[in-house]
């Protein structure tokens, strides 16, 4: 055995988070577990450098039915007990950080409530990862004394809409959006009624941290003409705040992995 | 050279964060990085298991100065480029992860300003993977649709308090406070007086990851004789919001490497 085995234990599941998608931003651990399972459930958010990793004989793709719609998370959470119940040392790889908007805790609950075991491997969160490579800090002293994460899933201008986004403009910090790009105009839109400032820096990053990654900035007024002229498209972060702003002064000695990274004004 | 060899350029700086303090946790970059560099800048809080791993003749402690007081951020920033004019490629170590209350957006500001390249390598942060491991999600579907992250080391009654508790407490999200441990009775007292319900759920995880790992569990209310009783000091990260009961549903079937993780309500 490597100095890289570790011992999994069977009939467990792994709730492990697979990072932003560059492999060489996996845990430790993470890299070793993946190494050692006996099956690995994914879905296509861990990105393709880190799917094409896992041995195919060992990988089961949940994110996708048969007929091509997705795969309701209580056939997933029925998956991963059958899968333990049958011996199996089970990891559930999910993009990001499973405890980050990516349903670990469903899965955990459910997993005790069927008297699995469970550990829970933290990963690198997309949504302080992205804005990083980028030249962002979703805090800075000057800048931010708090910094709240959302999903942009939701349609803002519904009435009973579970993101209160006047408090959101009124905690004065950072505000990070997931999976945000569709509904942009929504919530910039609403954060300028709570009274944020048109000339707020905004900054959008595509796929952080995958070959393809991808930046665009701008304000809260004009970020969503940098976006279609950027051409951006999920899975992307958006970052509001004067944080945003930190990106333009530092990008020229900025070193990344991930290609090149255009602005848009 | 192995394959976990990396290549660093000289005369650049590399801002790694060492996530929450299992070695196991840290990034495959993080540990190449931390093999490759001519010299590594770091205080205590990446943990001692981290900082033992770090060759003696190529780490420099810039958390204290000779008198024991703290060293200003100005000095280590000066350093930074120093050693990188030498021609070093220096890894600058923080705990967690350098852009989230890392100071790490000072540090590349500085450096641009002073015509050093520098690369950002994002981490696992303590602020998400303390609670992770201790069975508590930031976010899950039925209780949080946000998390905001803020630092408690600020006094909650000055007039000028940069943190907006009423605003956090208005998100109806998760809040998770950073280095809260001695004002936890400031800032419970401020969220209750926001009208947050005085039962809560809230917890405590001291060294989160660490080999001393400790937690507390308690309500706004019952929390700070929790943290008395069970002897919670710092570092240690707050969780406020329904999710902090989660763990009490699922710890049961909750593995861990962490050693006892004792409860107080």
């Amino acid at each position: 055995m490597s100095d890289n085995a570790i011992d999994v234990d069977p009939g467990t599941v792994y709730l492990v988070g697979s990072g932003p998608g560059d492999p060489d931003l996996l845990t430790v651990k993470a890299t070793r577990l993946l190494e050692a399972a006996d099956v690995v459930l994914h879905d296509k958010l861990p990105g393709p450098e880190i799917i094409d990793m896992l041995p195919e004989d060992r990988r089961e793709d949940v994110g996708k039915r048969a007929g091509g719609e997705r795969t309701p998370q209580s056939e997933i959470n029925e998956r991963l007990v059958e899968l333990a119940r049958e011996g199996n040392a089970v990891v559930r790889l999910k993009g990001g950080d499973s405890f980050v908007f990516g349903r670990g805790g469903e899965e955990a609950e459910y997993l005790a409530a069927h008297d699995v075991p469970f550990e829970v491997v933290p990963a690198v969160t997309s949504a302080i990862a992205a804005p990083a490579v980028a030249g962002i800090p979703v805090t800075h002293r000057d800048h931010a004394s708090s910094v709240s994460f959302v999903t942009g899933h939701e349609d803002p201008t519904k009435e009973e809409s579970a993101v209160d986004w006047d408090a959101l403009a009124a905690t004065g910090g950072t505000i990070v959006v997931l999976m945000g790009v569709g509904r942009l105009p929504d919530y910039t839109e609403a954060l300028l009624e709570a009274g944020m400032a048109p000339e707020t820096p905004v900054a959008l990053v595509e796929r952080g941290t995958w070959p393809g990654q991808q930046v665009a900035t701008g304000t809260l007024e004009t970020i969503v003409d940098a976006r279609d002229e950027a051409g951006i498209s999920p899975p992307a972060i958006t970052v509001i705040g004067d944080v945003a702003g930190t990106r333009e002064s530092i990008v020229d000695f900025l070193q990344t992995d991930y290609g090149t990274v255009e602005d848009e004004a």
